[in-house]
């Protein structure tokens, strides 16, 4: 139970004890869930977004935008993405992002796949949509000149939390959010 | 004492007694540092910052640009600024924002002055960096229909704070850093 994200010794006897004090049907249910999980979820052959199905409801959805591609570190930033029901085009989930440090380099991420994928269709822009860390700064980077001979390709703004204060801003969010400022409409 | 920001009923107490034990001679000392400061301290006549001077160090500062204005809400706002050194121009301090429902209108900023200085002195860039919240985000707007007459109005980046992640980010913020995605260079 340790070995769970974010459960530590204590909380791992409080989900031991838990499991043991409840009927053995109801246990048994639980282990079938997860083994039912692990078998019928996979990675959508065209995004690598986790799917039941061979291409997931996003790439085979017929009213968003093809022209679009939105390439996310993992599914849980496509999930992030869709809350806001801003974005209506595809995506691509790499699968991490770049960590000499980690041993990921671009052979473990879905960087060929994403590549190949973009040359063939060719879609009007790819949105970088990674998580400003330096590991994520440096995949951007990577990845914009590679797809850079194919199409148009942005990045997310940096800049101030909307709803925070100036005050509160770290330095290099500030620096960032005055080098990327723009015209007012 | 409890009426000092971020002071409750028991730090208030714990402050208090604490200036009971000291000596008089502390006492005195820091009750005429503070009348001192209140007496030296105040706002520039250029840019309301907070200064001991008729105009400010930022303001008499030759090495700075004179063409572009940074617009605040408050003195705190300059100070966070000027810690990140990225900045080189000068400032305006609104003293507030814009609303409403505490009786703050225009006329009880430094509006007026502000408009006045951009059209005299024709700066090449006035930017806008108000934190976005309700309030602010009217004042940004109505500062800008203002002051385009005059010059280039552009506003700091909203989006993603540096080293967050994008899976923890709020859904507005999220939706604005897509919204202000910018090409790769």
């Amino acid at each position: 139970m340790q070995r769970l994200p974010g459960v530590g010794p204590k909380s791992a006897q409080r989900l031991a004890l838990h499991i043991l004090k409840r009927p053995e049907s109801e246990v048994e249910a639980l282990a079938q869930a997860l083994i039912d999980a692990k078998k019928q979820v996979g990675l959508c052959q065209v995004c690598y977004h986790l799917s039941s199905e061979p291409v997931c409801d996003i790439c085979r959805n017929l009213n968003r935008d093809n022209t679009t591609i939105c390439v996310v570190a993992d599914s849980r930033d496509v999930i992030a993405l869709e809350k806001t029901r801003e974005y209506k085009g595809k995506y691509h989930v790499l699968g991490g992002v770049i960590s000499p440090m980690d041993g990921i380099g671009p052979e473990q991420l879905t960087i060929q796949a994403l590549v190949k994928r973009v040359s063939q269709q060719q879609p009007k822009e790819v949105i970088m949509a990674i998580s400003p860390s330096v590991e994520g700064e440096t995949t951007t980077l990577y990845l914009g000149q590679l797809l850079k001979p194919f199409t148009k390709v942005t990045r997310i703004a940096f800049g101030l939390p909307v709803g925070g204060d100036l005050e509160y801003a770290d330095e290099i969010t500030l620096a960032r959010a005055l080098e990327g400022r723009r015209e007012l409409d």
